[in-house]
Parts: structure tokens; sequence; C-alpha cells
């Protein structure tokens, strides 16, 4: 179990892809996750950093998508929170007297690659446009 | 990126496996993955637990598989370490007088039980014995 960025960014977007009331406030969204405004808007910097939404300051200001439900993946939302995969190497160096040890590494980031294609291939069948239709 | 236990416990599990020359120590097995013994005796009791190894006390005692390295999969080694999964739903409770908020936990929910799945089936398909293959 690693942390609920994932959950959170979901619901953040699931909320901007139903709303169609213009832009809407980190204040909103937070309600509806229930956790602390602070961590929607530091959720909604990485994911304005992969321009799936945008922010618009000043009055009536807030955040909405920057792409179509249709075009936004659960790929492209695991992307813009986990730079690397969820099962991690090993970060010792290996003992170099030992020949398994020298092997396992290269081992090892085969087995965490294929994990991680396996999971990417899942999250980039489903787009936020499927989430939506679930949720009206 | 969680942690580095299942590298860990690969890189054990493919020593035991390529040993043939009786039980070995947590000691012997810290030097190749290069790091504390006691890292390794408390990764080794999980493996334990889910019969993959088995302790032999005494002189001349240590560790050694309890099943062959054809009948261990990736996913024995994944389960024994990680009760939940490496994505995890959101630990708040629904906010009741949103309607995406109610909906959002199972939509999540079902997301996260796809992507373990599909782990799961990579992981089920390789066995310690492939490994075994790459380090003779």
């Amino acid at each position: 179990m690693v942390n609920q960025q994932f959950a959170f960014a979901l619901h953040t977007l699931s909320i901007l892809a139903v709303n169609t009331n213009g832009a809407m406030t980190s204040e909103f969204i937070a309600a509806s996750v229930n956790t602390n405004p602070v961590v929607i808007r530091r959720l909604l910097s990485k994911l304005s950093k992969s321009s799936l939404v945008e922010t618009q300051l000043g009055k009536n200001g807030g955040v909405r998508l920057k792409k179509a439900p249709s075009e936004i993946t659960l790929k492209d939302i695991y992307e813009s929170l986990y730079e690397k995969s969820l099962i991690s190497a090993s970060a010792k160096e290996a003992n170099k007297k030992c020949p398994i040890s020298c092997k396992m590494k290269q081992i090892t980031q085969d087995i965490i690659d294929h994990t991680e294609q396996a999971t990417i291939k899942y999250l980039e069948s489903v787009t936020l446009s499927d989430i939506q239709k679930q949720l009206l």
C-alpha cells in the first residue's frame, strides 16, 4: 500500500469531468474528497504540470480540465503522480564478489518493468470519460 | 516507488534456489544482498510464514527453500510481502452530502482491483526456476 494520491487525483479529475459550471475551487474539491485543500492544491500542481488541468486566477477563478475526459486515460493520471515504479529495485550496490548479486539487479529490473507494463496496459485502456459515465 | 522488500526477497530466494549445499545463514544472504542481516531475518520470517522457506536451528543451521523453485511463483513472493494493493483507496470517509464522493470509493476500488489483477497475472507466470536458469 503506497499512498492515496492516485485515489485523490482520480476523485478530483472525476469532479472536474462531471462539473460543467466553470472552474472549481480547491476548497470545493477538498470537501468532496474529504481532505485538506492544501493536499488538493499540491495534487493539482502535479496534474497541471502534466497538462491534465489548468488554473484560472482571480474572481471566479479555479481549476478545470485542460482536455476532454475521453482524452485523459488512467495512465496519464498515474504517470503524473509516480515517476518511478511502485515496486522498486534495490538501491544497494551489488556485492561485486558475489556472481549472483551482480546479476540480480538486471533480473529484478526486468521483472519490475514487466509488472509496470502490465499495470500501464490496463490503465491506458480506461479513460476519465468511462468514469464520468458511472457518475452521471 | 514503495520499498525494496520485493527486490530483497527475490534476491534471497534466488540465492537459496541456486545453492545446493545445505542451509544458508542470514549473514551470507545479507552479504550478497548488501544489507543488514536483521533486514534479511525479518524478511525470512515473512517468507517462512507463507511456507516458501524453512529454518533449521543449531549448528550447520540456516534457511532453505521449502518448495522446489518451479513451484514458487513471483506471485507467491509478492503476496508474502504485501497484504494490500500497492495503490491504495482513500482512507477518508465519503462526504455523504456529495453524490460523487459517495460513488468514488467503489469506482476507485474496482480500478485498484483490476490493476492488481494485471500485476498478479504477470507475476504468477514467472517461477523462481525461471530466475534460477538466468543465474546458472
